[in-house]
């Protein structure tokens, strides 16, 4: 493996794993207050459609990272419509 | 353009344009109680990673999403370190 797609693994498992304290966080404290509703709505409806870019171009990576960070995200996005 | 690259591209929209919101809304609210900060450090690092990834392979619209999100996804973390 060469430095470029190190650079690459090491950022999709970063930018991937970065909602895990997010959603472990909201789901402990049920504070939504400062979270936007429209962040998660584009981020979730844009997780999707990658997944689906990815299912289509069958690209595995990319499935399984958005696949993962999409189940983070509506995580969030459920707990930001139910206590905000 | 097929269907895989308009998703593909939507997908990039999306995920890049929904940092705005959350930026504008921690701007104007200083409320960031509910955001987690291991999140936005893990994910500007990711953003930045990714950034490099698409500089390193040449691939302009990887280096240009990042670059946008990764602006978003520190003024949010400075927001987070200065008013939590």
């Amino acid at each position: 493996m060469n430095i470029i797609t190190i650079t690459g693994f090491a950022a999709a498992i970063l930018t991937t794993a970065s909602f895990l304290p997010q959603a472990i966080k909201t789901i402990r404290t049920k504070d939504t207050s400062g979270i936007s509703l429209f962040m998660y709505s584009l981020f979730a409806s844009g997780t999707l459609l990658w997944f689906l870019f990815g299912l289509f171009s069958s690209n595995m990576p990319v499935m399984i990272a958005n696949a993962v960070t999409l189940v983070f995200a509506v995580i969030i996005l459920i707990y930001k419509i139910k206590f905000q």
